[in-house]
């Protein structure tokens, strides 16, 4: 290698696939969350991920397919995430806490993905309306199964319709909060946590009366 | 008036302006959540209205307009039922049953409007993702305004950010709850009411222990 050469395409060629795509999505996820889907160029995109724009078109697709690829992403690393934190062998209510702080640990730590898969793709429509549904749509899974998993540990039998509703609550209010947390990104990843799992946990009937739960010192 | 002369024309020269437009809005709230915002044409919804599409134009403007109208007319139509359902001298749990039994009430009979304002608006997205925006804010402040009232008559201090995050975790539970409910119709309102009441206010923590919330005999 000579000196002269300059340093990024030599890198470039020598990068496999699956680490340049990375690192373009990384940028589009930028990209995309701080401009939104219309005013985001694929010049721009390009730039931040230091590719040429026919390569990123030779990559990734039009700047639809793109966005599509970028809602995918942040949804599975969201839910793999969720399915991390979650400890199996622990008490339900730590499992529903440990589960919680894996998702606001999420969102806080990756304020851009969420802002792209919710925000973003909520407001564009269309067929990032479908990326959006089928995303919750796992998540509600994937909560229902924790829920189940839970209620069988505990010896309480539970309809599967009825967690599944429960689970559609739950995922419903955890997002909802996560965006109201978007404006107000002053509190912290386990204050946020703390309160739906409060209301959930606890439910309104202990907190009036001042019940409230705590995390477990370790946890 | 002649025998021969038709009778829609006539009728419709005499309707007031306020009275006319609700019977377009209800024809196009029936017909996009029908058949999406998409599909739905101009032409339909005239037949459906029984008035000509010239008219409908003129009184209500473009496919667009007319659908960002229906979003905002629906919407007002919820919360108005939500707070007339709620009964301020009844103890905390009764006005949290109340207003969760007006949503769902709502909801139920009304599945079109719910059809237009959470699923049509949301994948339509652009301007209409605003309208669900302002809607959803409207409600998270009549719930949080509700909340705090409720603990204020209990004498327990609750920060308006607290109460403002609680009041955005149950709107989402409950949107994401009605949604799933549209793809289960054969569960009563006062089930799934009930189910979103358990949550809320008994919590997991109880409801692992088989201890459950029902409704006053009245309620």
């Amino acid at each position: 290698m000579h000196a002269e050469e300059p340093i990024r395409p030599v890198r470039a060629k020598r990068l496999p696939r699956a680490v340049r795509e990375r690192q373009i999505l990384d940028a589009a996820v930028a990209v995309f969350s701080r401009l939104g889907f219309h005013a985001a160029s694929m010049d721009e995109i390009s730039e931040v991920a230091g590719i040429s724009k026919p390569m990123l078109y030779a990559y990734l697709g039009s700047k639809e397919d793109l966005f599509a690829t970028c809602i995918r992403r942040e949804a599975t690393l969201m839910i793999e995430a969720i399915g991390d934190g979650v400890r199996p062998g622990e008490a339900p209510d730590v499992q529903l806490w440990c589960g919680l702080r894996a998702f606001f640990g999420f969102v806080g730590e990756h304020r851009a993905s969420w802002q792209v898969l919710h925000r973003q793709a909520s407001s564009q429509g269309g067929p990032f309306a479908q990326e959006l549904a089928d995303m919750r749509g796992r998540a509600i899974s994937l909560v229902a199964a924790l829920l189940m998993h839970s209620a069988d540990s505990q010896g309480v039998g539970h309809a599967s319709r009825d967690t599944e509703g429960l689970a559609a609550a739950l995922v419903g209010a955890g997002e909802s909060l996560a965006d109201w947390w978007l404006d107000h990104p002053e509190e912290s990843a386990a204050a946020v946590a703390s309160r739906l799992m409060n209301l959930v946990w606890m439910g309104f009937g202990d907190l009036v009366e001042g019940r409230v739960w705590h995390p477990p010192a370790k946890g």
